[in-house]
């Protein structure tokens, strides 16, 4: 199908402070671009003008869009957190989109990392040995033992057939409870708390939404056995790291591995970075450098032919659930 | 088969020093050991005097065989590393067998965990969090990329194949470069030499011999990539944990994962705790708590039976290649 008519008008915003605004570059974008696109760069909110469509990367100032963007239609936002987005409640014209999957065989592999890693009572052993200290702990692999995930997006769900390749039990959860090919038990909003006690590990891979944020809590953390060890991918917000330091610092919980804090960059002198048995990655652990820009310009240029043809967009957000 | 005639003397030596040790109590083995088996215990040398099969857990001093256990025909000893039992220069008349394999399904999941952790920077992010430092690096998935595997037997092959599994090109090198399904290519001796430029990570998975002491040393780390890491899961002796020291601190090496040191327990005073970009698990990575033990002694007992049947033993150490 051939894309007639006049051209649609894109503009390209990514701000430099971003991890991702190498891979949004102008010559990279226009040698991407199929014919038929009126491509426009720049960061600044007056560059909105004319735009239909915005490819953003990272943050730029987007008030007050019913007048500086009168003809904008649909924000395609390169990262999978759109909870700021969200809180500027746009127009009802405008349809936004998400990177959600484009992280996925990197975000599974990386959670596979982390739950070996948690297995193999890595991060107690990283903290002796910060003390200079030789103190063996072994343990089994991780066949037959129970993973629960929360959030079984496309990340959770890539993650959940990483784990389940290694003979884990995985016990899934998300809004819908829609079922997975590599799930032993699925549960819905709230079901997941009666798998707490049976999780050896936990893992995180929720949007930051109304109704996740703080969702697990000193309560939640309580139901996990001693032995658990806990995965956060998702945002930071949704777990709170004050009782999870707690716990690790007590002995009740067996470690953690965090990609998501709750404050980004975490400052030098947040007591997480020597928590006991906590290990600290700082939200790069699903960024696959060498594919995230490929993949994301793919998705785009995909749905921008859908867009040309009045089709459904793909990796729509909806607002009113928040993700 | 059933075992006929005059009871089998086993004498079970377990040094309390092992790790191992509380593996191997008299009563477990008491009660899986089958008829017809004369056991004793104790870890003396005089203890030895009837004993014609020796299951032996840790050191015990075994010098002066010939007086002191004039009967004994087979040691079995239960952990893969027998360098120390072969400096002994056992009387011909003793076959000796190691625990060769047992160790393999927690081998192969800890050199996964190892090289999935370097493929994810963690050695590096770590000793960043050290610092309280947030520095993110990111890198693709570990599919496509190349491993090159030093000793392909029970544990090395173990790895292989979990490796490949994530769609890793795996390279083996052994003594007799016998194929094996995982791997690309086979190399056998001084082989492996012309493949370290292209190996992103390099994994030990040697015995220590005559040959392989020092095997890997300043010049072997130097013709890997700097973006390269090194997983040792064989013996401290094999690799030049000095060079390997130098190359993380100066960045011509990207990170290590050590399992095996070239002193254990690690003196509290060594330079290796701090060296940047390195992660150490103090000799416990490859070792399953939750099912050592008993396949040990399973192997053991089909052993014994193979002994009194005058059948060939399985895992037998051939001390003139050293392993
Ligand atoms: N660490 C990083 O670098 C990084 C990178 C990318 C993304 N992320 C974070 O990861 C999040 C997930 O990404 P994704 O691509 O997997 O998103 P996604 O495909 O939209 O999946 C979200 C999942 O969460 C479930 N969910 C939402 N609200 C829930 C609730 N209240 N209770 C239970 N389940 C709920 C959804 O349920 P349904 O299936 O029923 O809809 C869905 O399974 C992103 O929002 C982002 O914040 C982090
Ligand atoms: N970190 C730990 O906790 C831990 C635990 C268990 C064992 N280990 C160590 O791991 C070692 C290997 O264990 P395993 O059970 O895999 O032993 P294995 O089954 O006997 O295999 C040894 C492998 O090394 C190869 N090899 C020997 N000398 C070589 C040389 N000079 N050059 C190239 N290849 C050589 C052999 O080649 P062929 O196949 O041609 O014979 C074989 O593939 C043990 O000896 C022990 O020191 C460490």
């Amino acid at each position: 199908m051939v894309d007639q008519g006049r051209p649609v008008r894109v503009h390209v915003a990514a701000n430099p402070a971003s991890q991702l605004a190498s891979e949004f570059t102008e010559a990279r974008i226009r040698a991407s671009a199929p014919p038929g696109v009126a491509l426009s760069f720049g960061a600044s909110p007056a560059d909105l003008a004319e735009a239909e469509v915005l490819l953003l990367t990272g943050q730029m100032p987007l008030d007050d869009l019913d007048r500086r963007a009168p003809k904008l239609r649909w924000i395609s936002y390169t990262s999978a957190g759109v909870e700021w987005l969200l809180k500027l409640a746009l127009p009802p014209r405008i349809t936004l989109t998400n990177a959600s999957g484009t992280h996925a065989p990197k975000a599974a592999e990386f959670t596979l990392t982390a739950v070996l890693m948690l297995n193999t009572h890595l991060p107690y052993l990283l903290t002796q040995a910060r003390a200079h200290r030789w103190a063996p702990r072994a343990g089994g692999t991780v066949a037959g033992k129970t993973v629960l995930i929360l959030g079984m997006g496309a990340l959770g769900g890539a993650a959940a057939t990483a784990l389940a390749r290694q003979g884990m039990r995985v016990i899934g959860n998300s809004h819908s409870g829609r079922p997975h090919s590599a799930v032993s038990v699925m549960t819905l909003g709230d079901g997941f708390r009666a798998f707490l006690p049976e999780a050896d590990f936990l893992v995180i891979a929720l949007p930051l939404t109304q109704e996740t944020a703080g969702l697990i809590g000193r309560a939640e953390l309580d139901l996990l056995p001693p032995h658990a060890g806990v995965v956060n991918i998702g945002r930071g917000e949704i777990l709170d790291a004050g009782a999870l330091a707690a716990k690790l610092t007590e002995g009740s919980l067996a470690g953690a591995v965090l990609d998501a804090l709750p404050q980004e960059p975490l400052p030098p002198d947040s007591p997480l970075w020597d928590t006991p048995n906590l290990v600290i990655t700082p939200h790069c652990g699903l960024y696959d450098p060498t594919a995230y820009g490929q993949r994301c310009l793919e998705q785009f240029f995909a749905n921008l032919h859908r867009f040309r043809n009045g089709a459904a967009l793909e990796q729509v957000v909806e607002p009113a659930r928040g993700y």
